[in-house]
């Protein structure tokens, strides 16, 4: 049974929204847990996130979000309710690595992501054995060569048919075409193992011990056409030292990946985060 | 000329609070740039902050003040406005350290803290050098042996007189009497060079060294009739390693002090921290 | 077959120790690859680690190793050779929460930890379905009550009977029995979750919280007879704020408990801590 | 009186180096404070340095230097002494933001930096009043347009008139000319505002700003001919979020400039740090 609503708000800003925001709610006795806001003066834009216990409501559910269309609409705004509890169904995609996997299972398994993940997708069966310890459906898909456009349809099958409402690239190593990042937009998010916007693209520990820097860092970020650009979600760093060579950096950099990953699904599933052109408003928890 | 308000409240937590206040701002066309708020489930409490733009304001500001005293009993709340622009009073205790009073020069005079330093008092004279090269005038004031109970009343003479509004112990290296504190209750900040509430009271970096720990740090806290046990406003911390000699922890602790005590202070005076018994909400920017 | 060695040294500080280590490293053609040293003035101790490359020796590995001797005497040291590659015998003891186990088990899986797991023993069931995916053995030790002395007694004997050189304790809620402690000094390590020495003992979380820190902290540090007191290997805090409840805090701290452990085991395994009364030196890498 | 002697060195890699150093020293009793090594074994390189307590040396101090060259030459190595104690010369390059230069004057005149500032040269005046402060000759430099070349040359003839050893750029907002670069190669130390090799160039808050990133930071580096792309000394970050703007940015990485550079200025004039191509190593302290 719900019992209570997360509502995801960004409209054009202008005086007075809270106060209507708040008098909706307040009106059919629902109760404010949470109300975070942004007023964006450098865009003129307003940002929301509200959790509203629900369970004094004099309405149903149904028809409190179906009311709140009025409001919604007269602030020319995007919104999206969202019933509590509920897991959101979620398929990860792999090729070799599995740290970044391991850490979304094992967070799911113990309840600090609210995720269903329904399926496993590799493009080498490297992960394999770690997904059927958990249990969960392992899928190897063929994108050597001339395979690749065929993989990412046969993905998207898969996505599709099982309702996903999130992909995450866990160490992923494929870029993706255009039309599949446009299918999935804001509902992608992967994890860059550098410190974005420095080094984009390929072994980016490689490139950071060339340069020599001190610190290195992992990014979480939604998937947009352009590589490695999409809007960042969490950042994490490590310091470094000279000694490190590329491996170290791996290794260490491993940490940053995980948690940064992890933070960034969790402001993704609880609804946390709102997409503002390439940037994110995230309200962390 | 005034151009805006800040708004500082806390009350037993209900429903519908963010719906009365956010009513009362828009209804005289007040806007709300800013609107932290904090509902705190377990101790049944209520906390906000809100910045508002009066310039569109339909009433006269003290009125607008004064007209929300209705709403303010009735929610059972405490609340403060203040006017901005503005410039906290602000007076400064030291011993014989200077940096965090360097600190505090340099960022009052830069802008980043809006605090007018009317005075500066030691009891030793150390910072004089430093005092007279901002031009503020500094205190000597004896405080060995028998003096000290007198040396207190002539620090509060220079605080009442000068209507102080914050008083900073920028490593003031005297334990106050309990009438001094419960008298500056919620306007006496103080830096402790260790992160609380480890190390408490005197020479925490040798506490540090001794106790061989892998991180330093520093708090910044309101200041109650308890040692190092008032309301933390933030905190800041530093790796460390076992070449570090006690020396070299308090060289690198300056940096966390100095940071702490910056940040903390500049929460104070943007009325960016409300007091809850032994804890301080802080709403950060 | 041996590839390397490494020596751990700590002797009373002296001139010229460095040149007569050196010297009979390069007197028998072993070449060094890492040679960290730290000579304590203010304990007037020097302690050191050495990589050496041994495929050049010009004895063999227990000649050299044995000609040391003279050498090490001289100097009044303690010292310990280590033939690479090796893994170390390692137990793990849990009690329910899993996250720490789960971090071991995944870092030695994947290399990152050269450390063979040989049983993992539980004062209650809860990590046995964890255990049996890695498939290692677990071991359901009765501890409660009158049982307690006996528990011990059982687990010192699996640890025994495995030659196990580390015991590692994973959020193991049991306080140790003196003797227990001093059989295995140097060679158990445990994660406490707080920044120590701030909230030792029970439910640091919960102590954070009424505290109201800014940040929180675990801890990795050897056990000795008094609590959570004894030597520090590693320490991770994250930065927090007023609206997290303990268990937003317990969340937010396995991270650090995981990193500051898995750290901690790692610098240990690999020989780069030597105890020094309270403190540990550390190289870490 | 010399106390003591700094030694840096790089060359080859090669079996017993450590040892044929040690020797050296200890063979005429000086005595080893610290040796700080590394052996790149991807760049097949050994850089080391050794602080030197020189009060027991069975030589004079200019002996036991000039002789330790038949050792250097034979190694095939760069290297260097510096007595102790020491002041080096210091020029500081400012333009506008005087908050890095605060840092620099305050860190010297409290001992934690070795320099003697010799004179602080500005292409505008206002770090005018606060040389003067600090009772330090200002230099007023135009470098508009076409007075660009001239007002380096004339730079340049103030550095060398004065026999600095080092300059820093403390957000000096200039391009340098090659020519100027390649004559002070290894002494020109920049702090970049910004995590580098993000944000390269101008206004790199604003960039951070619209890439909408989770962490800002500033860079402390050699100055080479490649914009911003010098060795790397020291790295700072700090955490942001959506409702900073690009002047809130450019307060919190105030923070960061200032640690950065203090700190890589510090591991300069201590002869931590050895140029190896485009990297920097650097044994902290």
């Amino acid at each position: 049974m719900t019992k209570g609503l997360i509502l995801k708000l960004n409209c054009p800003d202008q005086q007075g929204i809270v106060a209507k925001i708040a008098n909706y709610v307040a009106g059919h006795a629902g109760n404010l847990i949470e109300f975070a806001q942004f007023s964006d003066s450098l865009g003129g834009k307003f940002f929301a996130r509200l959790e509203i216990d629900t369970q004094a409501l004099d309405v149903e559910i149904h028809d409190f979000i179906e009311g709140f269309g009025t409001l919604g609409r007269s602030l020319r705004a995007d919104w999206h309710f969202r019933a509590l509890p509920y897991r959101m169904k979620t398929a990860v995609l792999v090729t070799k690595t599995d740290h970044c996997l391991n850490e979304i299972l094992w967070r799911a398994q113990m309840g600090e992501l609210p995720v269903e993940i329904t399926s496993i997708i590799g493009n080498r069966d490297f992960c394999k054995d770690l997904s059927e310890r958990y249990r969960i459906p392992f899928h190897l898909i063929e994108m050597d060569g001339a395979e690749r456009e065929n993989g990412f349809r046969q993905i998207k099958q898969i996505l599709d048919r099982e309702n996903v409402e999130l992909a995450v690239l866990a160490r992923f190593m494929q870029i993706l075409p255009d039309w599949f990042c446009d299918a999935y937009h804001g509902r992608l998010i992967n994890i860059h193992h550098s410190f974005l916007p420095a080094f984009i693209g390929a072994n980016p520990y490689r490139q950071a011990y060339e340069r020599g820097v001190k610190l290195i860092g992992a990014t979480c970020h939604y998937v947009t056409n352009e590589l490695d650009a999409g809007p960042i979600i969490e950042q994490e760093v490590e310091r470094v030292q000279h000694f490190h060579s590329p491996q170290d950096l791996a290794r260490l950099g491993r940490n940053c990946e995980r948690t940064a990953l992890a933070k960034g699904i969790r402001y993704h599933v609880h609804d946390r985060t709102i997409i503002d052109g390439n940037r994110a408003i995230v309200f962390p928890d």
